[in-house]
């Protein structure tokens, strides 16, 4: 419970049931509109989230450049189709929008189907799903239909139809800052390019808006910062735009595809046991046995722009399946019916729990590092207090004895066996006493490296 | 045999039979002793302690400022009892001195069971014991009697005696001082403060009276400091007086609680790898398989000073029952019926060994550290000794090899594989042909972390 | 196969068993040679070795100071014999040239057999072999015979003749260097001063004569130096002659003994965990799961003197048994008998390999640490390649990932499961694109210790 002070008792996926099915919901509202890495569809995206949390949104015009990047021209899409010779409407992108590749440039066309053929995806292997795909920095236009109904269609000419349009525009970002008492600060970041995809990425920005809007009502010690932005040239022009206040960062979590059946994943930043990897190792086994914690790699989502070697932050990644590893991946069935209210729902515990752990893991550096301090004169000594005098005293005396601003908490817990609550009671008495103080700022010195159970 | 070199030819607790005699002999004169942290008791047991070894006797005055604490006013303590309505003496400090809590303030007045209460103690858990309680900080006053006597007494008036003194005085510790042939010095820690408690710890000061007896007998290579002083308090001031000094600190031991039946405990340093703690951790497996090696905690005798995170020195410790791990722990069940002359003998055994091999574990540096430099030339080559010349040469090659000023003796052993008495008398043969160099001063690197047995 | 690009499709023991027939040619012919550790017998060897690579050969006057040595006086001899009173040579030099203890002083005389009894070595163990004697350093003189032969003298008068000479002249040795295209250097080292034993060392000789002619034929990246000296005091001579060059060196391997049956054995260098440790060790187990990986110990070759204190080099030794751990080590039994021509082509193929990898194991520093570049705008994204697209990408960022300069290549297979040969693929291409920089100089930083398996 005291490890959720940050969140005020959540303890179990069942309390976090009512916050799941406002994520949920929230998931329902924006898993229609058509987002991709720029355009109205990201704005009307953040504007759903706005209507949760206090939101700074941001717009980095076309041709900016960000790092080895350059912000891309804003595609906008009104309308596109592939109707027959009869004028049907065979494939229709306000029918689904995953119809049309994402930054399709303009066309309309009549072609036979022999022209029209390399324009058009599709899945061999799952016949009714339409497949998902984008072509962000090279000029092309496609749709994306299930495959029965490509191997379906006749010979003959068709209408084609994208009205798109690629210009100068901006690419939209939000942040949502939740200020601490210290400036250290704690970033959760949420990709928000991709159109109507459930669980990549629906998921992550309902949970991250509502794990906002929860941590918001409380006062946490760190400052937070929920970054919604599109992945890759999102995370790279944030970074870009950022650089100077790399070093307030004490820790970071991208998180998306939450709301699978799938156990939850955590994956190690590259430095790969800094204080978030141990905490967030930790909060996931503890939640479910069945849960993986991987070793970081350059592939998967916004991690790998934190993870980079020159900037090397201690990021990790938190989702349930991670990309590529669940069937329904960047098709039209990752809809709705993939979202699971208890798998939402435990995968805002995990998270809360995480920030709650490092939010409230200080270090301490002893006033008194030579022998002990007296403890007696101070009405310390076996103090009052709701614990056992023989548990506070230990806890006064670890405490004590690893203020050397290199332990967090979750160190001295460790090392002495006694349970961070109690440790966070002596520690305050400590404080108060004079003894101890908090140190901000230094990073956490890395642990042992951690086994590696998973690649 | 060799690695007792310093205490020639110690090699089992049977040898070691005599010493523990003569250790329960000044047990048993030191027992009814009435110790606190400071006083004429304190000065009474450092007599008794001068008769075997030469002993500097420091007297630091109350009030005196040492670190966080200051030297309190000094206890002395001339008679004491309880006596019914009819002038019996029910509770007598002349039968036990553990009948009145240490630094107990003067009390003379007649007053009815239920205002005598609250300053009466026992264990009703063993109800013929006597417990042990102090006041050393805090102005009280008390008893402690039996259980089953405390229960018996009947209502009534009571004439209550405490004639006490606390007044400006001095807190008293003693240095048995063996000056070796380097400048780097080995502490020996062991607490004087406690009455009539055989274990804890009159066993303790006897046997490292003996230990300093035996080693002044012979010529060692470090200095030895042997301190007898009060716990917490002493430690303190110790430390406060010698901070100057503690950088020759090569290794220590605090030594107490060596008379029970237990199985032999060595509790590693805050480092946990140092010197001592290898060295220490091979002579009690080596003793007995049933000995205890547990890592630091914050928690016991005077370890928590000496490796406060200020100083984190090279200081182990060496007990039988831990601190609180036995029934008998401060109550007046231990008793001489709790020493056994065995365990005595096993526990001088222990300390001896760790002091010759920590004494005997020098560090080397090679004048020819590039290539090998020529044995033949030196008559070294397969040169005589009692050893094999295949022997005798790879130990003079392994330790060339591993002059580089950061092995100790031990460790060239464990790389090697080659017992430490081969290496010894190679080393000697190299140094006496100039080809390397004893080191001193400069700290033995730590060693890799070792596995976390026991905790 | 990439992997020893180097070599051009080395990829089994059978492919080099060509090779192996090479080398056991090159042993027939120095096999019959009387060598020491200088003289005319090490001339002509180096000449049948010169016959296959360019060799510079170097002379160094006796007396030269030579680190703690000096080179010792050049030792030549024509005849030597023990003839039986009819004048019959029962010993005859010119029969094996083991039968003269290694730098004999010369003797001309008549003496008894009793006279001659302390001069004349055997090995009652092995009655029909020679062993094999030297005294470079002390002046003596000696016979080596079959023990039976020994046995079977009687008693009377011998003509003993040594026909040798020790005057002021050379020791004698000589490198094949093969330039690279960068200045880093690896050092094959292999002694020449042993006479006719034929594992040690003129197995070692011929490989290594075979290795530096198959080498010269290819482009390495590294400069390559191969080292044919006298074991011990020619290793110190090229040491101390050398000394400001060895920080150029990016690794060596000892090579010798690669000729008898016994499965491979690689002995780590004295750091243990160096990039030809770990590449070494994956060559000799992948090459036979019966191979050795062994820990260094100051005895053996000359891997002795490049991983004494002072210099600490990277250098491995590659043999099949160990010195001494062959029945027939130095003595007669060394013959051409035991030499296998598929242990040679595997030997080939083991120390051939090593060079490869070390070779082509290239360090990386990104020119855009922080987030990734840009892959699509240099056409890298899933770039063309007879890999799959995924592959190449999964590598590409892996490689961005870990180019910060301190890991090699092999380093980067070993975090990413991705075989060297993807990798150095898209490394090619990340380098034609200006987006990393292949490191050269800066040392590989050591890997966590390895497990000691073998001491």
């Amino acid at each position: 419970m005291t490890d959720d002070a940050l969140f005020h008792g959540l303890n179990s996926s069942g309390d976090c049931l009512a916050l799941g099915e406002r994520a949920l919901e929230l998931i329902r509202k924006i898993y229609p509109i058509c987002r991709s890495i720029t355009g109205d569809g990201v704005r009307e995206t953040l504007r759903h989230v706005a209507r949760h949390v206090p939101l700074e949104v941001f717009e980095v015009p076309s041709g900016t450049a960000v790092l080895d990047w350059t912000v891309p021209a804003e595609w906008s899409i009104r309308d596109a189709f592939i109707a027959d010779s009869s004028g049907r409407r065979i494939v229709d992108f306000r029918r689904h929008n995953l119809h049309v590749m994402s930054y399709s440039t303009p066309v309309h066309a009549r072609m036979t189907l022999h022209e029209l053929r390399p324009h058009l995806f599709s899945l061999p292997e799952h016949p009714e799903w339409i497949p998902y795909r984008t072509s962000y920095f090279r000029a092309n236009w496609g749709f994306c239909l299930p495959h029965r109904l490509l191997e379906s269609l006749p010979d003959g000419e068709y209408e084609v139809l994208i009205d798109s349009e690629l210009k100068p525009g901006n690419l939209t970002y939000a942040e949502c800052r939740v200020p601490g008492t210290t400036r250290e600060e704690f970033i959760v970041y949420t990709h928000i390019c991709h159109p109507s995809l459930c669980n990549d990425n629906a998921s992550g920005i309902a949970l991250t808006t509502i794990l906002a809007a929860e941590l918001a009502r409380h006062q946490p010690r760190l400052s937070y910062r929920f970054v919604f932005a599109p992945a890759t040239i999102g995370a790279i022009t944030w970074l870009a735009r950022n650089q100077d206040r790399l070093s307030l960062i004490r820790a970071g979590l991208v998180l998306g595809l939450v709301g699978d059946a799938a156990p939850l994943t955590y994956k190690r930043s590259r430095r790969g046991n800094t204080e978030i990897d141990c905490i967030a190792a930790a909060v996931v086994r503890d939640l479910d046995p069945n849960s993986r914690v991987v070793d970081f790699s350059p592939y998967g989502y916004d991690e790998r722009q934190f993870c980079s070697p020159g900037f090397d932050l201690p990021v990790g990644r938190l989702t349930r399946s991670p990309n590529e590893a669940y069937a329904e991946y960047h098709t039209s069935a990752d809809n709705l019916d993939l979202m699971k209210p208890s798998a939402l729902a435990e995968s805002f515990l995990a998270a809360a729990r995480i920030l709650a752990r490092v939010d409230s893991n200080p270090r301490y550096l002893s006033r008194y590092p030579n022998a002990e301090p007296m403890l007696g004169k101070r009405g310390l000594h076996r103090g009052i207090s709701r614990l056992t005098p023989r548990d506070m005293e230990y806890a006064m005396l670890w405490l004590l004895n690893q203020a050397d601003g290199s332990h967090g908490l979750n160190d001295v817990s460790a090392v002495s066996g006694l349970p961070e609550s109690t440790l966070r009671e002596a520690a305050a008495m400590l404080v108060s006493a004079g003894l101890i103080d908090e140190v901000h700022g230094a990073p956490a010195l890395d642990h042992p490296a951690p086994e590696h159970e998973n690649r």
